[in-house]
C-alpha cells in the first residue's frame, strides 16, 4: 500500500475565479507512478470549492453565475458582522472543497469532459493550497 | 490490500431520470467478497449525478424538481451557444457524480433509507457508465 | 494497511441543528494513532448532512438559512403524502451525509477554519449515528 501527498500552491487574482488543476494533478500522479487506487484532491480552505466539470469558457461563466445565485454576495448575512465573506463560506458548503477520483492502471478514470477545477470564492488570495493525496497500490 | 474495479453500463430513456444502482453495487461487492474498506461509485460524466437517498416515487419526483429548481433547463446559458445542455452540467456541479460508502465486515454501512441513485441530467443516452471501486482489505 | 471504524452516537434536540464533531473525530484519530491515510466521516441517514466549514455562531445561522432556502420546509412536496419530511431528504441530497479528509503524519489536514459539522435536517432525534472510518497506514 502506498499513501502519497503533494501540495499545490498558487495565487488567485480575482474575487471569484476558476483554476483548472487537471494537468498538474495528472503530472503529479504520473511522477509518482500510481497504479490502482484513488486520488483525493482537497483544499484546506473554508471559502473555496473543488468541482469536476467541463472547462469551457462559457460554462465557466455559467458556473460562477450559479455560485452567485446559490449564495449571493450582496446579502446581509449574520457572519458579515465578523468578516465580510459569508457568501464565500456558504458557497464552500454547497460546493465542497474536495473531490475523490478513481485511478486504474495509472490513469485517473475521468470522463472526457471532466476537469478538476478549483473555485476561488473569496479572492484575490496570495496563497491557496490544494492537497493531492494518493492511496492505493 | 485489495483494489477492485467493476464497470456498470446502462442506457437512459428520458431527459431526466433516476436509476437505482444499490442492488447492482451490492451484488458486485458480494461477488468480490469485500471485508473492510470503502466503495467509490463514480460516474465519468459531466452531465450526471450520483446521490444517496430514499427511492420513494414521490420523493424521486421532488428530487428531480429540486434539480430543475437549482439549474432550470430553460435559461439562456453561455454554454448553450456550444451545446444545449448547460443546465445538465450545472446540475452535475451541484450534485457531484460520485459517492463514497464505508464497507465493514462485508456490508455497505448504508442507512435504512439510503439508496445509491444515478441521476441522468441530459438524457436519453444510449450508454452511461458507472465505475464501482473497492479499496480495502 | 489498517481499516478502523468507530461509531459516534448522539441525540439532537431541535428541528434543525448543527453539531460540531471535530473534537470527537480528532480524539478518535489520536486514540487510534493514525499515520498516513484518509478519514471518511459518514452519517447513515437520509435526512442529515455533514459539512466542512467554520463553526462561528453567525455563520451557523447563515448555513441553516441556506439549507432552508435550498429546500424550504413549507412546500407541498410529493413525498409529504407519505412522511412529512421531504425538505429534510432534499437537504441531504444537496448537502451529502459524509466528508472525506486527508490524514498525514497523524493529523487531519483541515484548514484553520474547517470544522466537521453534522447538520440535523429532521430533528429532534433520540439517536443519530456517525461512522468514522480510517483507511491508511
Amino acid at each position: 500500500m502506498r499513501v502519497l501527498f503533494h501540495e499545490i500552491s498558487f495565487s488567485t487574482n480575482k474575487r471569484v475565479q476558476i483554476v483548472d488543476l487537471t494537468g498538474e494533478v495528472r503530472a503529479i500522479a504520473n511522477r509518482w507512478g500510481v497504479s490502482n487506487g484513488m486520488l483525493l484532491v482537497f483544499a484546506p480552505h473554508a471559502t473555496a470549492s473543488i468541482i469536476l466539470n467541463e472547462a469551457e469558457p462559457g460554462l465557466e461563466r455559467d458556473i460562477l453565475n450559479l455560485f452567485e445565485a446559490v449564495a449571493p454576495a450582496d446579502v446581509d448575512y449574520h457572519h458579515n458582522r465578523i468578516d465580510n465573506n459569508a457568501h464565500a463560506h456558504l458557497r464552500s458548503v454547497v460546493f465542497p472543497p474536495y473531490v475523490v477520483i478513481p485511478v486504474r492502471n495509472g490513469k485517473m478514470l475521468l470522463g472526457t469532459w471532466q476537469r478538476i477545477m478549483f473555485v476561488e470564492n473569496d479572492g484575490p488570495r496570495a496563497r491557496r493550497t490544494v492537497i493531492v493525496e494518493y492511496i492505493g497500490e
